[in-house]
């Protein structure tokens, strides 16, 4: 079992709707040693693929992008949802549906943050459905750069995402994929 | 001039509106070296506080707190901004006005990541009118837990905001204040 394996199952909690909660240390409280390790985690599997960016989604993303931008020495940028005042209209725009709040939203990156020859490391907290994921995906295409890895914290393996977005040939390196859970107990896949 | 003054000359940009955008290293393409320097110099300023978590509101400060409670070696933690289907009812709600979005936000923590008797270090990417800082004093005081210091990346030296909260009593520490700000150009404040 790694490190995130052991803490999700020493601090997550189980609730209903297949809902996994891991946020007093993922993304509400932060342990900053932890997202280190998951940064270095996605650096030893993505490190011979010359990645120049790491892109997520805000807000929980954001805190894994950097720990793992940090390890690769390239920016972090963070696909904002919804149009605010404060960005120009030159952006890259793609739909997206959370699971976690039943609700679409779309998320937009400045033109001027990914460019055509980026080789882009796509990270998030979680995979489940893949809707996020194939959203931002769909923002690195529009730019013409490459989708060169995509790391996750916690795939939910019992959702469709991660089988999704791996048939379309995406390598997909998910740190711990949840196979059954309840409040009983959490199953890891091996592999 | 310190090393984010100096950044902010070269890649910052005033907008109508009194917006300076930050966006190509700080909230929205981030620079992980940068915010490092941050964590650092607001650790210089506030190291003797006993500082137990590092606290801020999604999403443009996750960055910067995850930076700065790693020089600390606490937890960070960022208020959600409203009521998800993730978070508990036991949670500290404030509301805040954000100058940025021109609406009103409902943000929450959950109980158990602020507790009485943390000492707690607040920080945001900026300082305007201080509606948002506010939000956040009043949940650290909800939890009966202590401000010891606010550490800001950018404040608007010309809105009310950092005069108010230092009125207040508490020791706010700001990177770069902006004193004047035009298309011609940004003039920092000296102390």
């Amino acid at each position: 079992m790694n490190f995130l394996e052991e803490r999700i199952l020493r601090d997550g909690v189980v609730k209903d709707g297949d809902v996994l909660r891991v946020d007093s240390f993922l993304n509400h409280q932060m342990d900053v040693a932890l997202l280190d390790e998951l940064g270095a985690y996605f650096y030893e599997r993505f490190k011979e693929k010359g990645i120049t960016k790491v892109l997520t989604v805000e807000a929980s993303g954001i805190a894994i992008a950097c720990a793992t931008a940090r390890v690769f020495g390239v920016p972090a940028v963070f696909a904002k949802k919804s149009k605010t005042l404060n960005v120009d209209g030159d952006v890259y725009v793609a739909e997206v549906e959370s699971f976690t709040h039943k609700c679409k939203n779309t998320v937009i990156v400045c033109k001027q943050y990914l460019e055509r020859g980026d080789r882009v490391l796509i990270v998030d907290d979680f995979l489940a459905n893949g809707c996020a994921l194939r959203g931002l995906i769909s923002i690195v295409q529009c730019a013409g750069a490459e989708v060169s890895g995509i790391g996750i914290a916690i795939e939910k393996g019992f959702q469709m995402g991660g089988r999704t977005i791996r048939a379309l040939g995406y390598d997909v390196c998910s740190a711990a994929i949840v196979e059954e859970m309840s409040e009983g107990g959490i199953v890891f896949r091996t592999e």
